[in-house]
């Protein structure tokens, strides 16, 4: 995480150095609304981008809006080229709003610098530069040797939050962690049999679908898998890829007959066990289906090392992943400090005795565990509360 | 609660009876404007009339309010009559709106009924029947006996839920209760080491001195009087009176010195404990404190019978308590269905560990302990849940 916090770090800084809301002047509003207009478009590639950033760019002359376009799908023309197409010849002298720095390496695609150079745009705002070491300042080098103006930090805070998952992975090699937890009012996600279905209302379990879109990947324990034989797919939209699904299990106590093993997404499922269960039936069973197996360093019944599978996770690309339960896991992540956010919905019910969302270890009422980035927002008859963890 | 039943059942039935919002004409829509400002006039009330209801009367006439009041305390004038004064003669042929039926009978003052039909007023929309037995009724009956039109039903819901505390008291001779818990995500009211200071922020606590307001009284258990000492006033207005404070302490371990029973509001102290203590010095101490008693039929340790501390608190006219703590107190209300209301404030933190604020008994995933009415409202960064339980 050590490289993480340099970045944000440097985030802060810049954010301390531009002007606040208050000594805005009027064209600023306006730069800020042309920059909301980039960072609506770019939330349009949410879930089809990653490991890849969002990105969102406007282009305007006259305070018109003569081109516009966002990174579509990992591996496409990035935003800049699909706003430039756009406006075509009339980008000569025009203003660009970009989300994130313009690359200037040859990736999968040829550098944006180079395009937006040739173009004859006059000036460039960028909300946040590009963590990834191979632009990291650049991108905005190179426009500026061109002669281009060059403004950075405008809606900087929103960029980073938009691109939270990309920014973690892309500085540290792990994927981003959302632990998405459903629960009673008395913190509760099963009765005292078990059973969970269905805490939360319809509208929250399709906001969970949603939720799985933008990660591109879901994470579950084994205990999830034998008492609810979960799918774990995208159901409320037509997708391209169904997400990842990663279950835990370190005893392989799951039946090889499960859904995620069995189902047209089989080849979708990564199963992490231990090393002492290499020559089993059941691993060849998995195999032969085409399921992906890791063989972690740990005793059977005994926790993994979170950060050795989400190393794992982060060198299959896997930038974001959705932590969906049950109890044991989601206490593992919070005990391990490898959870980056809770999502927590909360349903108007009690249960009274039952089984606790998370057995962790105590915190101090004057030192509880915190969370930064708050927002509560209600779900139908559910609330959700969604923030960063603050481990620090 | 068999009467309250029933009394809910003809007001269902009322609103019913009542045509749909799909097709109100313009008119009502007026109406139903100048019955909000009656009702947020008797919101002006709260706190200062119970065991009376809360009232608010406009008096209408050309479109144009002539008049207006509400029953501001107990024992003085009830809506209607300050209405009345403000419109003058100018009431003659008028429309008055009430939220409730105008009362019939001589009590602390004598009939409203009398007064209106007096005043010439022509039309009469009353939101809500009075529950009350000596009315119930026989207000609306004797306008219309004078040849005055009366319409009832307008903005009923608004006027029941406003009146839930008199309602409730009225119909059964108990208090309404409202059990008011401030709690971490994880549902914990304290830390290991039984430190609960504080988990809410600032706004919460303020907005639980404005619940002690309308209220009008506290009720907390041995164990929170012990660790917290608590004073249990209102601190952030000036107020005629402080709430009554009421301490149900079986076995009388609290200690003599604490500050409910030594400080200048100890009169507004009220300690239920069991009668096996009816001799000790501590009583004494209390007793020439000027702290009321009442002595249970309960060994000490045991839980009490929550009813006959309820139909005591109703004979001393205490129509609304306000339940504030412990775990023990929670779980008892909670488990013998003497909670008609559930005040949860969620502080955006994390405790692991720790004292969960309820330990009942467990409902199943598919029949869970559920509300209605629930509303949930940001109160700064923490999140309030309220809603009444349902315990059909």
């Amino acid at each position: 995480m050590h490289k993480l916090r340099v970045y944000y770090l440097k985030y802060f800084n810049a954010l301390d150095n531009f002007p606040g809301h208050f000594f805005w002047s009027k064209p600023i509003e306006l730069e800020k609304k042309f920059m909301q207009v980039a960072l609506d478009l770019a939330k349009n590639g949410e879930g089809n981008v990653l490991p890849n950033p969002v990105v969102g760019c406007v282009i305007v002359k006259e305070n018109q809006k003569i081109g516009q376009g966002y990174h579509q799908k990992f591996g496409a023309d990035h935003a800049e080229i699909n706003a430039l197409r756009e406006a075509g010849p009339k980008a000569e002298n025009s203003t660009m709003y970009v989300t994130l720095e313009p690359c200037a390496h040859y990736g999968k695609t040829p550098p944006c610098t180079a395009a937006i150079i040739k173009s004859g745009i006059k000036k460039v705002f960028v909300a946040m530069e590009d963590p990834n070491p191979k632009v990291a300042g650049k991108g905005i080098a190179a426009l500026a040797a061109a002669g281009i103006e060059v403004k950075t930090g405008l809606l900087n805070y929103e960029a980073h939050k938009m691109n939270r998952a990309f920014i973690k992975y892309i500085s540290t090699g792990l994927p981003y962690v959302s632990v998405k937890i459903a629960q009673t009012l008395d913190g509760k996600i099963a009765d005292t049999n078990n059973n969970s279905q269905w805490i939360t209302g319809t509208f929250s379990r399709q906001s969970v679908q949603n939720l799985r879109f933008t990660a591109g990947a879901v994470l579950v324990g084994a205990g999830t898998v034998c008492s609810d034989d979960p799918k774990l797919t995208i159901r409320n939209r037509k997708v391209m890829q169904q997400p990842w699904r990663i279950v835990l299990d370190p005893a392989l106590q799951t039946s090889v007959d499960s859904q995620l093993y069995t189902d047209e997404n089989k080849q979708r499922t990564i199963v992490f066990t231990s090393v002492c269960r290499k020559n089993d039936d059941a691993i060849s069973k998995l195999e032969k289906n085409g399921v992906h197996l890791y063989f972690c360093d740990c005793e059977p019944n005994l926790h993994f090392e979170l950060n050795e599978v989400l190393k794992n996770l982060g060198e299959m690309e896997i930038a974001h992943v959705l932590v969906e339960g049950g109890s044991r896991i989601f206490s593992s992540f919070m005990q391990q400090k490898c959870a980056d956010e809770l999502l927590l919905f909360i349903a108007p019910k009690l249960f009274g005795k039952g089984l606790s969302a998370l057995d962790i270890e105590g915190y101090s009422a004057s030192a509880p565990l915190r969370f930064r980035d708050q927002t509560w927002s209600q779900s139908a008859d559910d609330m959700l509360f969604r923030a960063t963890i603050d481990w620090d």
